[in-house]
């Protein structure tokens, strides 16, 4: 250990930064699911109208404050995902999977880029669930999903999902009334499936205005670099704006449940969005607690082996 | 334009930091597509043994100059992956196929987590090509890569890859030497029929000393955070250690070919290894110059149509 009056000097900064460290620690821990608890969906009817969109209902108020909680929250995040994937190498069943929902330019592939940019892709698993192609048709519309379930160890992403059957399936009668109507039915039985085998299921609803979709495809026509994101058919859809949101609020309330919740992320300002669901995240795989498996082998055998070779 | 006394000051400081900039991407234009060289198999018969594992042939030679230069590679690379995804959505072909190969603990998923890190994992694809199952191993031995190849506009990751085939499958026996023997010429097919589909094929050997295999397995055996990644069955591998090195040498020579050529990469050193990995990306990504595609749409027409939505 260091004795000089220079090494105690330096032990003790790091013990000041070590304490700060806990403290934050400590602080955020106490806090454990509170965003979870903040964004959960308000019991009984689902009014998204009353659930305000530039909302901050917890964590930062600011983009200074969330670019610090994010950097606070990275490496936490990253810590926790590695011992998920041990887990699951040594025969643990844990997964989680993210689903993002959201009208268009509600942030999903920002989601993707800027929270699960955060962690090791090799232990991400994203699926992006576009138009049905004409063999995906020829299924029953859980036969896509099911394909993409994440594996033990994996958080799994889904850019839309299953919910995209009761969105713009029913928005559109693309499919009977009947048929749509016995989905939501469908997709919790499903979920709870997933549920059972390991799947911890965080279902974010990325909220946005009207006027902030109209600023966002506006700066996609005003900028050369994003031309490729703009769609003509993402404005043909902004037409049927009350009839998504109509659909959002009854798939957000028939398929809220205990184990596959709903959460509504506030989503006009960037940076609350990506910091609320790096915050969600975090908030999940702290309550699994991943742990380092023991070793399935004899260390000190495999030591003299090693020295050996 | 700023003309107070200070805004002048600012504006000039800001210019000097612009040249500052300026000459570092000048400098790094004027080495473009230099690691390539640098790292390029050297012609002729492949002696691994005269390549230094611990080498630092062009680049960084220090950790901090490598997180220096990392730091500076990882926006660059980010906007030209984007780029590139930006591309494929409006019909471009192109693509990436990065393949990683070296021994155990060579450090594949370090390069993983560090390089492809670096970037959107909406734009990467990652297959990790462990032991066949047994519905692999009734197919041809190109069946599972062949479902793994990149989209257009993916950075597709091998995590070892078809080369298995002529490495722990020649080293075994695990098939007859007339059979593996005639896998490199169907490799090297292979290949070129990604080439020709739009994918720029880029192959790294992570060569590293027996010494620091031995380091990395007693550190796996030191810390009980990492039981997760020692496999008793590696150390058996390390057993045949020159076998590895001349199937490894073979299929380097052999499958160094003009449109997917080996690049031998130092990696005794961690950081060294990222670094060299992540230029050889960037350079690919800059030889490809992939650019933003034009608007496929009347951008006026949609200007109006969004005005009135």
């Amino acid at each position: 250990m260091a004795s000089s009056k220079h090494g105690r000097k330096k032990q003790n900064d790091r013990k000041t930064a070590k304490a700060a460290r806990l403290d934050v620690v400590e602080q955020m821990t106490a806090h454990q699911n509170s965003t979870s608890k903040a964004l959960s969906l308000p019991p009984g009817a689902v009014d998204l109208g009353a659930i305000d969109t530039r909302g901050t209902p917890i964590g930062p108020q600011d983009k200074h404050e969330a670019a610090r909680a994010m950097a606070e929250i990275a490496p936490e995040l990253a810590a926790l995902q590695e011992k998920l994937v041990a887990e699951a190498i040594r025969g643990g069943r844990r997964r989680i999977l993210l689903i993002l929902q959201g009208m268009d330019t509600s942030g999903k592939d920002g989601v993707v880029k800027h929270v699960l940019g955060l962690v090791n892709p090799a232990g991400v698993h994203l699926a992006s669930f576009k138009k049905p192609t004409a063999e995906e048709l020829r299924h029953d519309f859980l036969w896509r999903i099911a394909g993409q379930v994440p594996q033990a160890g994996q958080i799994g992403v889904f850019n839309r999902s299953q919910y995209e059957d009761v969105l713009v399936v029913r928005v559109h009668d693309l499919v009977p009334r009947q048929e749509w109507s016995g989905r939501y039915a469908r997709i919790n039985a499903f979920e709870r499936k997933q549920v059972r085998e390991g799947t911890v299921i965080v279902k974010c609803f990325l909220h946005i205005s009207k006027d902030t979709q109209r600023e966002r495809l506006a700066a996609r026509l005003d900028d050369p670099t994003k031309y490729w994101k703009y769609n003509p058919a993402d404005l043909t859809e902004r037409g049927f704006w009350p009839h998504y949101q109509d659909a959002y609020a009854d798939a957000l309330r028939r398929c809220n449940t205990v184990g596959a919740p709903w959460f509504v992320v506030p989503a006009d300002r960037k940076w609350y969005r990506n910091w609320a669901i790096a915050s969600l995240l975090l908030e999940t795989l702290r309550q699994l607690d991943p742990q380092y498996p023991p070793a399935d082998f004899d260390v000190d055998t495999e030591r003299q082996r090693l020295a050996e070779s």
